[in-house]
């Protein structure tokens, strides 16, 4: 057990890193859950269109009061249905990647499918914003071995989907860049009201303070804070102010690095840590 | 995405809205699910005549000491029932709106039978209250094009089920009222102890800071606050304190334009908010 | 709805009513829902003898050092497993009630069935602790009109099962002494770690805030606040220390009567409150 | 009911006992739950490796900080998959237990299902760390006559797996070192993001409150505050830090005996609280 207790090797005078993360999702995991059947209510979809309508507005204004650039992942259909997205994105300095066409589960559909999903995606990113090394975030966060080997032989920069540390890591030799529960917004507030729902909305300033005591861990050990919001929920105006305190209170330490997860990807594979945290890829056996 | 970066342009002096409604439900969510069988309980029976008996009383002396005029939205069957609901509501200044027969969600019974519920409910206004141009909520906060068509051919003032902005917008061409569930009593506090509830009563410091810091946030980008309660919910003692605590809070401030929905539904469609936030009907493809 | 703005007329000098209240389910609940089928598992027993083993003497020292007496509602067979537990209480001065007699579901049963088990579960109470005018709670808080019938036709003191107000009143002549599911322990803590609980254990200092907001709410309005505690729930360590807070807070008032729901009872129809809040069997019609 | 107002007897001098125990599951529970189906994503895998590679090293560190020894219950298949962890944790003074080859709930296999997995876990403690009467402590914390039984029969020192007390007692002569939901922290904060989640992660800061509530109220009346932790789950950098401050909070107290459960069992035994703790194995008859 001795390897783990080495802590991450972060850039000179950085104890640890921060990535303000974004799944611009819209209307997609609803047109996901209701795909080969018709809708005919306009609840949720008006719910979602807060997001790009409002939310993703106020998400980019918050950044750029802390002059900090996010990684914003788009579905394939939300950038093809609010076209001026990926290149607003873009042009105000911000990283984009993949996050699905429909949002579909990658788990629930056949190796082809994901394979034409993802070269349909890029075909829709080159077209709008042109070609680039892109990252990858699986829909719901979800990975397969073979959708893992498509992403490399793709190409592609990272998967930011995994939770196996919560620094930077490699599987098979791309960088894993991994995400969080703890640290996802709509965990703790996305609502639908169908009956359905498992809880009510959180109160921010409870989730407030667990992210900051989560950051402050983060800061201890070394690691990597990912925020990862959505923007019809996150937008919302109780959470833009939740999400102000959260980075003003970030943004006290000088040891932190705020960057995006390509730049931390790029240099995770640059450093000795590419190898001291490399792991095979391994299912396990359930015959039993 | 220019547009939306705009704000809502309120009348001068003001930064925002207040508005305090209340879905005066009573007994017709639970007869609306059992319908076509025979209810032989009593707990949840009592459990919701609370409201009428004693909850909403509270209320309208709790809107008194602030010299605020709320929308009541009131089922038809409500009205039946107790029949001295609409007349006194009107008769202290109020505003009352339709809120379907029995409760009925909209999307689960035909376009014939959502205008013949529509029809009956405007009647048993008319006769309890006299003409009028009134508003409306639909049950359950669920719509469809065929119902909003059917709310625009009757000449409803406005529709307030939605949540496609966080200040009035227009859909074609009828003023939306949003609602939010994150400010909805129902999703904190209803609880039935059938063994179904997803979760128990939250405490109601924790959703005052929430409503607060909420009203805040729309106070800061210029929004509506539309608070949602429910006579046999919010009626209990611990909430009408804490109702209580957060309009003394929002009273604090000379800013805020506290009114009822038909005003600001009137003002909207009087002002150039109207062609500024006009959005389409517009369902989405799922066959893919 | 003039009359329900009156306010319930507490005895002199008295603004509101207390009362604590337990019901001693230990193990049948469990029983009743496992009834026809043999019980092979350790774990559910366990946890609920802690009840009498350890929780309901923790209780009652809890209600000695503040000379209260409190109202303790005890299924039969409890009553025949642990023998000394109606003796005790009643030596120690506490009121005894009904409580099904395997803890059953009032309205999932005949009316036979019914008759029968409160006719048993009266044998139990006289030959342990001798004839009395004894209260009802209905195991889950479930009533039906047959139900209401049988126990009016023994002459039960009254019922406590419902909550259509905050104060004491009357159905068809019988008093019904209300509870209330944000005053009941179980649904903040009980536990079973089944994998089909819905939330974890509260944090008691929130349930706490919570209580005490209704109990300053109950007082403002003039009703009654009824605790109910569960002796293998409250009686766990961190609730016990709950509950002296919130009796702490409580006892600093004097005008605040703080009494038995058997004293509560005698009083309502004795007084002319019975007249006021008398309220008719009522059900719905739900053939629509 | 005079006998349970007995209060446990502690060593001289101390009022309360503490055991700091882990369940070191990885990924078992997991394989048990799809035994017979092939796994084939990546996602919970992942997350529960965090536990080997990551939390298990933060909560030994965070031990060596308080100069505590911990009971740490570790299922078969995870001591032959991280070959070690049993080595580690003997060599660094901490207790190793049994919890199960594959973290099978024990009431859903045979009772030869049972005895094998018993013999089959002895077989490879006994290979990696050498002989020595270990403690059990049941995979879901459930249990059945048949094996309590299987454990008595090959002499194990103790289960610590049911809720009878807060503090230890004896069931047919064998030391139970009961375990509490409330103080377990998979309860508060698993997450596993498939959908079926009951509820999301818990603020730290509510938790500890609550523990530490706990903990006070267990020291007032004598028992045993037994914590549980899973390395997956309270590895994570807030919950480290939780940790960290309900130890300070602990340590701030002479009375406290901070030991494992395999020294609490030799107490209890030798004590003469095993007499007056001693309770029969005694299932319910629910055939009525």
């Amino acid at each position: 057990m001795a390897r783990d207790t080495r802590t991450y090797a972060w850039p000179a005078g950085k104890r640890c890193a921060v990535v303000f993360s974004a799944d611009v999702d819209a209307e997609s995991p609803y047109l996901w859950a209701n795909r080969g059947q018709p809708i005919g209510t306009m609840g949720q979809l008006e719910l979602r269109r807060f997001g790009p309508r409002v939310g993703l507005h106020r998400l980019l204004e918050l950044l750029d009061r802390f002059e900090v650039k996010g990684s914003f992942y788009v579905p394939g259909i939300v950038a093809e249905t609010y076209t001026s997205i990926l290149p607003e994105l873009v042009e105000r300095g911000h990283e984009v990647g993949l996050h699905g066409y429909h949002h579909e589960a990658v788990h629930q559909i056949s190796e082809a499918e994901n394979a034409a999903i993802l070269d349909r995606c890029l075909e829709v990113f080159r077209r709008q914003v042109g070609h680039a090394t892109y990252g990858y975030r699986s829909p719901a966060w979800e990975l397969t071995p073979e959708v893992h080997r498509l992403l490399r032989a793709r190409g592609l920069a990272y998967d930011s989907s995994l939770m196996g540390y919560d620094h930077p890591y490699s599987i098979e030799g791309m960088a894993e860049i991994p995400v969080q529960w703890l640290t996802d917004d709509a965990i703790y507030f996305r609502f639908f009201g169908s009956g359905n729902d498992a809880w009510h909305p959180a109160n921010p300033r409870a989730v407030l303070e667990s992210w900051i005591e989560e950051f402050e861990g983060i800061r201890q050990f070394g690691g990597l804070f990912m925020i990862t919001v959505h923007p019809w929920i996150s937008g919302r105006a109780q959470r833009i102010r939740m999400l102000q305190a959260l980075l003003d209170h970030i943004a006290q330490y000088d040891d932190v690095w705020w960057t995006t997860a390509a730049e931390v990807a790029a240099y995770h594979v640059s450093s000795e840590n590419a190898a001291v945290f490399e792991e095979p890829m391994r299912l396990v056996d359930t015959n039993f």
